[in-house]
């Protein structure tokens, strides 16, 4: 099994992961955190949220940024007026390219499907060699060999040759090209060439319908981005929040897109949550401000114990960037399906702020009057964005710690998590169901969970109790023996390292404690 | 003003609540928490989370409860397989009835609003009396002055009178009633009268279609409550959490409902967020648990300082329940609006789970093979739900909050929050911008920030700061002054009372968890 196998098969077993209204077969692209998922993944949102937002040193004046500045939090909803997503460009431009096969009525995406047809010369439209075959295939594909990509098609492909015999197969690499749009194209499935349509531009938006009336008017959207949340509070937090330049507005909420092709456990779904600032400066100001955010940003993953060895931050090149965009980095994991992002930090410059004002017909210029020499002026602030996603967040951090090793010779399974991403503390034990260690260990574990969350477990060999809490990542086991009673120490041990201390259990939560402020 | 337009007006003003995308109009039944509002109702969900999931003790026999009994936490997708919506009994059974104006195209409630036509007799259809104006009013209209009803229709009644000459008014309370809808009927707004349609069923379910196809195969819902997530969930959890009955399932999260009539700022909206716990026992016990989250869930509010004498637990009457309900009782709160739901607990029997496993053929029955002297048995458990509102918790907190009183002849507006509620639990102040003492404020500042959520202010004469914080609900305010340069010592002022108390700068971190805790 590779470690995607295993970890889905970890998540599922242990209960982080579910796939969505699972009895019913599922909904694709949707997932369900279960009693351990949604505690790791609160603990990956509220380390998010403390260390940008709310525990944020608005008076200090950080290392490598160029100024003290403040942080606001909002929390905007996921129905917004739909002008909101003409303004920001979604409703024109947030699409992918889409073919509809004419007799299945099935839709794909055009840069992501196996297109088989005659090539067709562009002047006569007749096919330019009646034995080849045109195969488009995505650059995304795993493979490239023709076997292996033809094996899912076996039925067309044998179709093909008996209508043609003997043909030559010619791949074109990349995407549906231009050429394979005009191709007589066979789409999977079809029995017939030439029923795939040109493609279309298919919004991922998912759209629906707010109030009684069911037209136009009445369209919304759900958000594919909490950003433009924070753009359209811009003014409202201005004006009620005593911010001044430079400062960021951070937000954490669900976001939607309808993907055609959700993949990757809950990687690229069609819904997750999203981790995002939008960072206010003056224009002079951006590219430092930039700089600061790429770095920062990329060590919270660091400092939160992902392997640096397998965490990128990769400045794109110029012929990627939005066209709104002055610069942007992604910061990337090496995940075992390939490396991806896990988050992105751009440079906007003003373009939201401009577009909503444009769109809005409001103000939105800030009034800067607090330089005393210098005349009053009313600007645009521009943009940085630093982008993240929970659930990629939380996949890398379950990615990052599934380990296996040995112990006494036999296999473990142990998710090394930081202590302040793991779902639970710290777990207590009663060595033995007798000589009052259970009421102690109850004493103790009633204590310990009034601060954190933990759990108490009497049942089993203790070697097994402690496998159970590898595997959910605890990274304290306190186990309560016959010295408990007789001197009150206590044995710590330690999840990586298997290590145990023995200290007096009036001190365990200082310890604990301090270990999970690390 | 009354109570409710200066809490709006606070809300808006320091920065709790926003109408959603405001520059643009809005969007009616949603709304945006600003910077103090995103910290108060992150404050309310986590009082939730922690009392009632993470940090509840699966090892101790409450007081009032039959045993002890564990919780385990999910967080369900929005979208789900829309079987589930069919199982439930949403997609059949969730609407309002909904009458169309021909004339106008307007839909109304058609239980909540004023219609005017002529009463016609059943069997002829022929106007029982010319003279008569049917009038049907809703029940919830909070006024039943004929004349007070009437003045917003002027126009219309002004039209009758024209054409009937002389009339009597008969008001049918309560709802349009059989009559009224055979009445020939005109609507808000429209010239002439019988336009009305006959009431219709309309779903308050958000649609939308996941995947490239818009088609009914591919409809989708937003999720209208966050249970339905908890009980497709009910085998996964049983799988993988090691429970026992009696458990409970709890979650956190957004529903939609697409109200014809949003209204009491954050009460009736359209997209809300709900703290719901499915509470899972033997069909014997059930009763004794709905008793013990009756009692429970009321206290949790007292607890939280909600006002007693304003909140009211209200048994449902028979002919109150719902189908599946062996009984329910509503937490109300007396709002400035009227008094109003905050929260039911239902005694929902084994119905979901009932329904789950017919249209999903799967075996949802729990196993129960921990009775050593009795024979193993399946069954479905019953079911307790209490099922609470986060914005309706918050909106309640703020109303119960809101108070104006006098500090030395002055009216002052102070948000009285229990301490674990309020956005900021600490203000740092330096007395002056000198000798030291912006310095020292900020080591307090940036010692107490680690803790919890802390602000600093150095502007403005000190009685200002205060007044900020008292309208921000921040419980405690310090002061460093030239005695602390000296001693050491600060004042802390209580927000409520306005008392001081001196204490050693020291101390303030302790001092200030212990009264969070309470």
């Amino acid at each position: 099994m590779d470690l995607m196998d295993k970890l889905v098969s970890l998540a599922k077993r242990r209960g982080f992961i579910f796939p969505s209204s699972e009895i019913y077969g599922g909904l694709s692209g949707c997932w369900d955190y279960g009693p351990l998922g949604v505690e790791l993944k609160r603990n990956v949102k509220e380390a998010w949220w403390q260390d940008m937002v709310s525990r944020h040193d608005e008076t200090m004046v950080v290392d490598d940024g160029p100024s003290a500045y403040s942080m606001a939090g909002i929390d905007s909803s996921i129905l917004m007026n739909p002008r909101v997503w003409q303004a920001s460009g979604h409703v024109d431009g947030f699409s992918d390219p889409m073919v509809d096969c004419r007799e299945t009525r099935n839709r794909y995406r055009a840069d992501q499907m196996v297109v088989f047809g005659l090539v067709e010369n562009d002047q006569t439209n007749k096919p330019i060699d009646d034995n080849t075959i045109l195969f488009a295939a995505p650059g995304e594909l795993e493979s490239t060999d023709e076997e292996e990509l033809l094996a899912p098609h076996k039925k067309q492909v044998s179709k093909i040759r008996k209508a043609l015999g003997s043909f030559k197969m010619v791949q074109i690499p990349g995407a549906l090209s231009d050429a394979a749009l005009r191709a007589r194209t066979l789409a999977p499935g079809a029995s017939e060439p030439g029923t795939l349509t040109e493609p279309r531009a298919f919004n991922l938006m998912f759209e629906t319908h707010v109030g009684a009336l069911k037209d136009s008017s009445s369209t919304a959207y759900l958000r594919p981005e909490t950003a433009q949340g924070i753009f359209a509070n811009f003014k409202n937090v201005c004006d009620t929040a005593r911010v001044r330049l430079p400062f960021g507005i951070g937000q954490l909420g669900k976001a939607f897109r309808n993907e055609i092709n959700p993949r990757n456990f809950t990687f690229r779904s069609r819904e997750f949550e999203q981790m995002e600032i939008e960072f206010f400066c003056k224009p002079e100001e951006a590219s430092m401000w930039y700089q600061y955010w790429r770095n920062r940003r990329y060590n919270w993953y660091i400092g939160l114990g992902i392997d640096k060895a397998k965490l990128h931050l990769r400045e794109h090149e110029k012929n990627e960037l939005a066209h709104y965009a002055r610069s942007c980095a992604d910061v990337e994991y090496e995940f075992p399906f390939g490396i991806s992002e896990l988050e992105g930090i751009a440079n906007r410059t003003d373009f939201d702020l401009r577009q909503h004002m444009e769109h809005s017909k409001k103000d939105l210029r800030y009034l800067d009057d607090l330089e005393p020499d210098k005349e009053k002026r009313r600007f645009l602030p521009y943009v940085i964005e630093p982008s993240a996603g929970a659930d990629r967040a939380t996949l890398a951090f379950l990615c990052d710690a599934y380990t296996e090793d040995k112990i006494s010779g036999e296999t473990r399974t142990v998710l090394k998590l930081h202590p302040r991403l793991a779902p639970i503390k710290a777990a207590v034990f009663p060595l033995v169901k007798k000589d009052g260690m259970p009421d102690k260990a109850l004493a103790i574990y009633r204590e310990l969970r009034k601060q954190f969350t933990t759990s108490y477990d009497e049942k089993g060999a203790i070697g097994r109790r402690y496998r159970r809490q590898d595997e959910a990542g605890t990274p304290f086991c306190i186990t309560i023996d016959g010295d408990t009673m007789t001197n009150g120490t206590v044995t710590l041990r330690e999840r990586d390292t298997c290590e145990q201390i023995r200290l007096p259990a009036t001190e365990l939560l200082a310890y604990i404690n301090e270990r999970l402020d690390e």
